[in-house]
Parts: C-alpha cells; sequence; structure tokens
C-alpha cells in the first residue's frame, strides 16, 4: 500500500497506527506501518522521555510520530482548581449517586485518580512537545483541531509533519488553512471525538476539500479490505487505532477490558459526551447510559466533563466494576474478535489488501 | 462493475437505483443500471397499474424492480381510524402550533394530503403485489424487514429475487433465515430508515454474516469511487437512492426543494424520528429540530408519527415553506450539487469508478 504519502515519510504500508502504548507504536512501524504514540496520559515530561526513549530504541530505525490534544483557542491563566469551581454540586452527586449504585469501592488512600484534565491543557501538551521535539519523530498530529501557528511552525522547522483530525470538510478547510500538512477524516464510526458523517462520505468530501493536502482516513477501518475502500476513496493512507486495542502487545490493564472489547459487536459502542463532554465514540455501558439518560443532568461541557469523572473513570477501572467499565473504541470493535500480535494485525491488513484488489478488478473486467 | 449478481439480473452494471420516480427508474436501466420503483406512494392499484405500464414500455426491455413498505409482523383487523384514535390530543396540538408558528395555511377545501399512512399498511402493499406480479419484475425489495413467507413464496413463483434493508449483521442473518435472497446493508449515512452502523462497517459485517447471499452497498454512495470502496468492502454492488432526487427526470413537485437539496452540505442531514416514528435521516429542517426538541412532546411510535404529520407534510410541502421543508435523503447530498439527466449521473458514476481502480492498482503496485 505505496502512497505518495508513505514514500515521503519512508514507510511500506500507508497505514498509521495511533496508540497510547509505545510497545505497539514501535511494533507497527517495525512491522511496514506507521507508528503513533498518544500523548495525552503523560502528565509527566519524564514519563514521556522514558518512553520516547524505549520507542526510538524499538522501531528498528523505522519512522514513527507523536499525537497530542492541543486546543486551539488558549485559555490564559486559567487553572485546574478554577476549572473545578465551575463543576455544578448536583453533577457531582450524580457521579457518586451512579458509582455507589454499582457498589464501586473508593480509590485506596493516597492513590491520585490516573486519567486528569491536564493532558488536555495547553502548557501540558506544550511541556510534551519540548520533550518531543529532541527525537527524530517524523509526523505531529493533532487530535483537537489545529495546533497554534507557533507550534506548527516549529514542527516544520524540525521538518516534521503536522496532521490533524478533520469531521466535516469545512473542518479540515480550516486546518489546511492553517498550514498543516495531512488532514485525518474522523468519520462517525471512528472511535474518540467524532463528528456526525460517516466515513465513506467523508473522506471524499476532504479530499476535495483539500487538495493537493493527503487525507488519511479514519473510522471504521480495521480490514484490508477497508483500507483498500478508503484508498478508493481518495485517501492516501489509512488512521487506524481500535484494532490495535486487542494485540497482545497492547497494555490496557484489565482483563475484563480485553474480553469486553474482544466480546462486543458493532452495535455495542455509542457515540457520547460521558468522557469529556464532546461526542466521543466508546462502549456503551450503564456509566453512559446513565449519562446519555434525559432524566440525569447531562453532561458537562468540556473540559468540564473530563475533570468531573476523571476519579470515577479510574475507580471503575481499578475495581473492572463490568457494568460500567468502557473505553473509546470505534464501531470496528465488531471485528476484534481475537487478540493477536501486532504483526499478526498487519499480516492480515496487507493479505486482505490484495484480496480486495483481485476482487474490484475482476469486478472492473480487468 | 459487473459481479455475479448483476449477471443474474442481467445488467450491464452492479448499480441499483431506488426512486419515487417511474421515469427515473426507467433511465436507470435503460443507462445500464437497475432500476427499482419504490411502492410507497401508490395507494391506488390502478395508479400503479399505469406507472408500471410506463415503465415497462420505457425500459427499452431491461429489466427492473419494485420497492414495497410491508411490515413483517401482520397486524389484524386494525383500521387507520383505530390507530388515529391512539394519537394524543397535545401531539395534535403541537402540530398545529409548529405550523401556525410559521404561517402555514390549511390545505384548501377538499384537497386531501397526498402521503398517507395506508402505504405502510400490509393490506395496502399486498394490492400492490397483486398489480406488480404481472409484470416481469426480477426484484422485489422491501424496506421494513423480511416479507412475509408467503410474499417471499410467490415472488419466487415468479422468478423474482427477493431483498430486505438490514441495519446490523444481526438484522441481516434474520432476513437470511427467512429465506430472501439479496440483503440491502443500509448504512448510518444512508437516507431514510436507517441503523447506526456506518457503511464502512456495516458492508463487510452483512457480508459475513449472510455469506454466499449477495449484499448490495446502501448509504453514502453517490460517485464511482463509493462503488469501487462498495466493492472493495465485499458488495456485490450498491444500491442508490439519494443521487437520483436532483436528476432532471425526478419530479419533486417542489422547485424550492429541488434547491435546497442541490445547496445542502453533507452536515445538513439528520437521522430523526420526526417522519415515520423510527429514525429516518433527511433535510435537518426546524420541522426536525421541533421534533427532535427535548422540550417537545417528541415523535410518537411507528406508525402513529407518519399518520400524525402526514397532512402537515402536505401542506409544508404545497405551499414550500422555505424553514419546515424536508425530505428524507443521504449524506451523499452534499455532493449533489447540479441538476444532471440521469444518464449523466450513470456517466459520471462508470468514469470515477474506473479511475478509482487505477488509483488503487498504482497504490497496491501493479
Amino acid at each position: 500500500m505505496q502512497t505518495e504519502l508513505s514514500k515521503k515519510l519512508g514507510v511500506e504500508h500507508a497505514v498509521f497506527g495511533f496508540t497510547p502504548f509505545p510497545a505497539v507504536a514501535a511494533a507497527i512501524s517495525r512491522a511496514g506501518g506507521f507508528g503513533v504514540l498518544g500523548a495525552v496520559r503523560y502528565t509527566a515530561p519524564d514519563d514521556l522521555k522514558r518512553d520516547l526513549d524505549w520507542l526510538h530504541a524499538h522501531t528498528d530505525g523505522k519512522p514513527y510520530g507523536l499525537d497530542v490534544v492541543m486546543p486551539a483557542k488558549k485559555v490564559e491563566g486559567v487553572t485546574e482548581a478554577d476549572v473545578e469551581a465551575m463543576i455544578p454540586a448536583g453533577h457531582r452527586e450524580f457521579v457518586e449517586a451512579t458509582l455507589a449504585e454499582h457498589g464501586v469501592p473508593e480509590l485506596p488512600e493516597g492513590e491520585a485518580s490516573g486519567w486528569r484534565i491536564t493532558g488536555w491543557m495547553e502548557q501540558v501538551a506544550r511541556s510534551q512537545l519540548d520533550v518531543a521535539f529532541d527525537y527524530p519523530i517524523k509526523l505531529l498530529a493533532n487530535a483537537l483541531g489545529s495546533p497554534p501557528a507557533d507550534v506548527i511552525e516549529r514542527a516544520h522547522a524540525h521538518d516534521i509533519l503536522v496532521a490533524a483530525l478533520a469531521g466535516s470538510a469545512r473542518h479540515a478547510r480550516k486546518h489546511a488553512d492553517a498550514g498543516i500538512d495531512i488532514v485525518v477524516a474522523q468519520g462517525y464510526e471512528a472511535g474518540g471525538h467524532t463528528g456526525e458523517i460517516a466515513s465513506m462520505v467523508l473522506t471524499p468530501d476532504a479530499v476535495e476539500a483539500v487538495a493537493p493536502l493527503p487525507v488519511l482516513a479514519a473510522g471504521g477501518i480495521g480490514s484490508g479490505e477497508q483500507i483498500a475502500a478508503a484508498l478508493a476513496l481518495g485517501a492516501q493512507g489509512v488512521w487506524t487505532g481500535s484494532i490495535w486495542l486487542t494485540t497482545t502487545e497492547a497494555e490496557l490493564h484489565s482483563r475484563k477490558l480485553t474480553e469486553k472489547l474482544l466480546a462486543a459487536t458493532s452495535s455495542d459502542t455509542v457515540r457520547s459526551r460521558a468522557l469529556t463532554g464532546k461526542p466521543a465514540r466508546q462502549l456503551r455501558t450503564e456509566w453512559t447510559d446513565a449519562w446519555d439518560d434525559p432524566a440525569g443532568p447531562g453532561p458537562l461541557p468540556m473540559p468540564l466533563q473530563g475533570l468531573l469523572v476523571a476519579e470515577a473513570v479510574s475507580r471503575i477501572q481499578k475495581y473492572e466494576v463490568d457494568a460500567l467499565l468502557g473505553t473509546p473504541v470505534g464501531q470496528i470493535v465488531g471485528r476484534m474478535n481475537a487478540e493477536r500480535s501486532v504483526r499478526g494485525v498487519f499480516d492480515e491488513l496487507t493479505r486482505g489488501f490484495e484480496r480486495a484488489i483481485d476482487r474490484v478488478n475482476r469486478m472492473a473486467g480487468r
């Protein structure tokens, strides 16, 4: 799967793999794809440095990238405490009542909640970049709008391509105007933050909107047939994420969650504001149901919701509370039915791609 | 675009075109596709007979089909009046208040509402079939579940293939078990009744679920690139609908509606229960907003909602009330930007298909 973009980046296959796990990112790059490490969970620069050291040492010299979550709009002088103070008491009570209903224990004394708002704040993302620019990363992706102009400039000065996620043609054009190099068209079926437009329509919309900039198709891609479809739609490659969650290299820290992912069908996800305040696709659970219930208080806007539920999510994960346990994942979860190595998944992608090309050529009478 | 299914049906291209307009269906079949006439609006058998006569005379001997809306569950002895009586007074008041707010006039004395519940009732669908079986139709599609067993048998006795729309793999398997011949996998992005799963994921899900039965991909298909994508995903052809609405042969009866469709982007549709009580994708308007507003009474279940709004829809259409004027249409509406003949659209589909095959072959190094 060779495109102009994969050639430019020096990878064998135009398959980009986003993952929070360095071992998965390294294995994707080694397999001939392009591994992209998600930085959002690194609130301490030293942790990111440690994992980038490891990643760099394990890619066999193959290229890799970093994904940050950097809001385009700068909010000056707002601390986490200021944001905390904006959360209504009724919402905090709803969180506690929902956890109590399912018998979710408190965290042990002194154990901090793992995932915090901090990873979403610009100063944290900037400290991540200060670390990342010391490594030969080839791609910097931003999951939340275009990165600020100075960040794009700094990346370009390091010969790093800048990518940004878009959910509509209008959104994609905004990124192009901001000077980014690659648009990741994130379809409705994708895990994590998504818009309303499905990949079959969004991919060609984005391609037309930003040509000649390259577009990567994201959302619903978990097989070689789907890669062939994305390339037929005009994409220069695919951006995958969900399918790596159930690889043997992934470290989900919850066996029960892995089993839920392996058992889920494509009908078992929901696009909900429960996690961050913005619509994000994830496993449907009694937790998302509680937030989506019109009888409840409903989610708060970003960034309040993420801050509100951070500790609750840690508690649900730590105690593996089945009815509430979820994770961002796309509709492709229905095809994630067996744990396999990254290499195993990758080989199946390339085989399926060849099968699909054979089939369409037959149908085209070639 | 030749597949086993297109060969079986004797058409040049595996492109199925659903349309309520006989002139469009005939032109699709003449262009080398497979025209499918939607029967739901024919409440009088003689009207259907007249249009099937015309269609048969204008397809140059090429095959065509019929699409009915036949509920799988039989409701015995229920009249339209019984159903009318189940509608709460508050909902009727909401309809009138919303129309009054936009200054929508009443229908003239004696003018009946055009679209009624009757087309959705089994006895009406059966009377349509009594007419249709006198014509050499090659395909009978049902938009609402599997048709009853005796209808499938009767179709097969006439050498007619039976198709049914499905929104999930489970749904597709149910159809296969009922003995139908073709599954139309209707993705989230499709116009009309749809499920939650987008075409990129649903098409291969359905293919795997019912193999070796053929699957047609529906939802988001309006270009040859999208046809190539659907075939790469394992479909034996595509089922299109929206793209024919803005052809010169279509008779929408409202210039303003045609202009709204031509101007709409892929962000301008909504999956709403406003029209029939079941989620159906359509142009987003102040009418759908009113029904989707949590502050309002919300839509009634099928078939009550369709009956409740039938006259209102006729009034909105007759007086072309801009803010409320809509129609079922898929996300592909964003690419319907110019009125063209059916032949013009078809030629562009085949050209785009060849371009896409060229591109994926290049990317596959072939």
